[in-house]
């Protein structure tokens, strides 16, 4: 591949169009608002996004989504909740082979629908798929070690997309399991706003511990359920996302969720900005009910958004489950 | 069970006295030193170990093994390789029916065998069992949630033994799978050197939660390959301990990891206190190698201690392996 397409220039579409360019392609960043794309423009750097930060002399900025339809690949960078809409403005302007990689976590909410579905529904002929990991936008743009999953369910494609986005500090594994890498990036965040909340409850890391290990293996019966593998959740898309995102107020999940523990309402916790987690929580639980899955931790953090509970109720009702066998 | 003995009045053996105690036993804790014992008797604080945590009323003191004769069963909780010498002592003073439950991680150096089989070469009529789990001693202490896994083959024998120490704030779950048990205790500690190098090189925390991941896959396949049940692995005491000790220096393993990260040399690093990962990483790789299993990260940390590597030599190392399919 040589030229990359990329929709969305928030921080992790930013920091990935630097990626890409180091990997060597050129690479063209597509944003909605003019005024971003002058500002970027004139000083190269993302500074409300990811400030500090040079972006690349191979990346081409623009305005116009059909400036994309040379690219090799695009990848789609825009929260998960536009992904239709996206997805339907890129099937126009997009040759029906090009593939499109999903960057967004998360299930839709209306449908319930898997987001590599939505995009499936929207260009049924065109391949998908979808990149996912442990990766802070900033340790990626600063040239940090990371490293990241690409699935897509045509092996060969999904080889050559990871090959042409790895480069020296970057790197991207290949498989094929999209159902479990999608999974295991929408569900996280769910867990992601309990461990905030423990932790903004002073409850200790040992309890926050004990509620990434008990809410993964919540997560692999979900996905087990839903047709992902195990060993795609054990790996970097599943655990890896996991435990970064359950692990620093970095994570926008987890900081809302620490803010959740300390005491504010859902509403005034989220201040009024998108928290995935929490749009993804009753999607999620309703997803688990039609199949019977047991996921306490995901139906607290439901109970809590609802406002039925307490985060003190609910760490209650976590803790005085029976007793049993662990596995 | 009614009576806990508790061998080791370290911060761990402490706080399990208390957690013992608050579950409704009598407890007897044993330790070796007199003078410690006299402190204690008058101040009923372990101002060492566990400074500001009051021991319970129900806990007595003595330097005495055999007091410990009459308990339903005992705990040891002395550094993992003072296993032979203390189990040999305790099968002395022991009728051979009491169960002996051990709270150490670690393999032994020097023949290579896990805990729990030293154990039962020295007592080889009497039940062992493993207590193991994210477990800081100052979160059980302070009555903060906590969960661990208690594991011995007879299952009814973990069930009472596990329900005799459950309490409000510390929740013990019983298993079969001893040896899956033993295994993610021992080997979380060589993990957990790697994550803390990492965080001392200020690599970031995409690269630990990546090393989390790809040390938990190399986890994972120690275990099969010696008979630990992948679903024990992803619990309490392999994942949520694995998650624990790679999250916060209150974990020796992950600050000497640390040290090492900031250019101490691992002598320098250990600062003459004993470091049970270190213990570990050399026995664990000679039985990996034994089965030729591939545990990279593991290697790394060997190498680090060895003096072999420096740790951009071992990042560099793990950097540059082939990029493959992720499973």
């Amino acid at each position: 591949m040589s030229v990359i397409g990329i929709a969305g220039a928030g921080a992790w579409g930013s920091a990935l169009a630097n990626a890409a360019a180091l990997a060597g392609n050129d690479v063209i960043l597509w944003m909605r608002d003019s005024a971003q794309c002058a500002a970027l423009a004139e000083t190269r750097t993302n500074e409300r996004f990811l400030p500090g930060i040079r972006l690349h002399d191979r990346i081409s900025l623009t305005t116009n989504l059909s400036d994309l339809a040379g690219a090799d690949a695009v990848l789609l960078v825009t929260p998960a909740q536009t992904t239709r809409e996206m997805a339907a403005a890129l099937a126009a302007v997009l040759p029906p082979a090009t593939p499109l990689v999903l960057c967004a976590k998360g299930i839709e909410r209306q449908t319930r629908a898997f987001l590599c579905n939505v995009v499936q529904e929207v260009r049924p002929d065109a391949p998908v798929a979808v990149l996912s990991g442990p990766s802070f936008a900033h340790d990626v743009a600063r040239g940090l070690p990371t490293a990241v999953t690409l699935a897509c369910e045509d092996a060969a494609l999904a080889e050559t997309i990871a090959a042409a986005l790895s480069g020296p500090t970057f790197r991207v594994y290949h498989a094929t399991d999209i159902r479990g890498v999608e999974i295991g990036g929408a569900a996280k965040n769910v867990l992601a706003i309990a461990c905030g909340a423990v932790a903004g409850r002073k409850l200790g890391e040992s309890a926050k511990a004990a509620l990434v290990a008990r809410g993964f293996a919540e997560l692999l019966r979900f996905a087990r359920a839903y047709g992902g593998q195990a060993e795609t959740l054990m790996g970097l898309s599943g655990l890896g996302d996991l435990v970064l995102t359950c692990s620093t107020p970095q994570s926008r999940n987890f900081a809302f969720g620490m803010r959740l523990g300390e005491g504010l309402s859902p509403e005034a916790a989220a201040g009024g900005k998108l928290v995935e987690g929490a749009a993804t929580a009753s999607a999620l639980m309703a997803l688990a009910r039609d199949k019977e899955i047991d996921m306490p931790i995901a139906e607290a953090v439901e109970q809590i958004l609802s406002g039925a509970w307490t985060v003190d109720q609910a760490v209650d009702a976590l803790m005085n489950r029976p007793l049993k066998s662990e596995t």
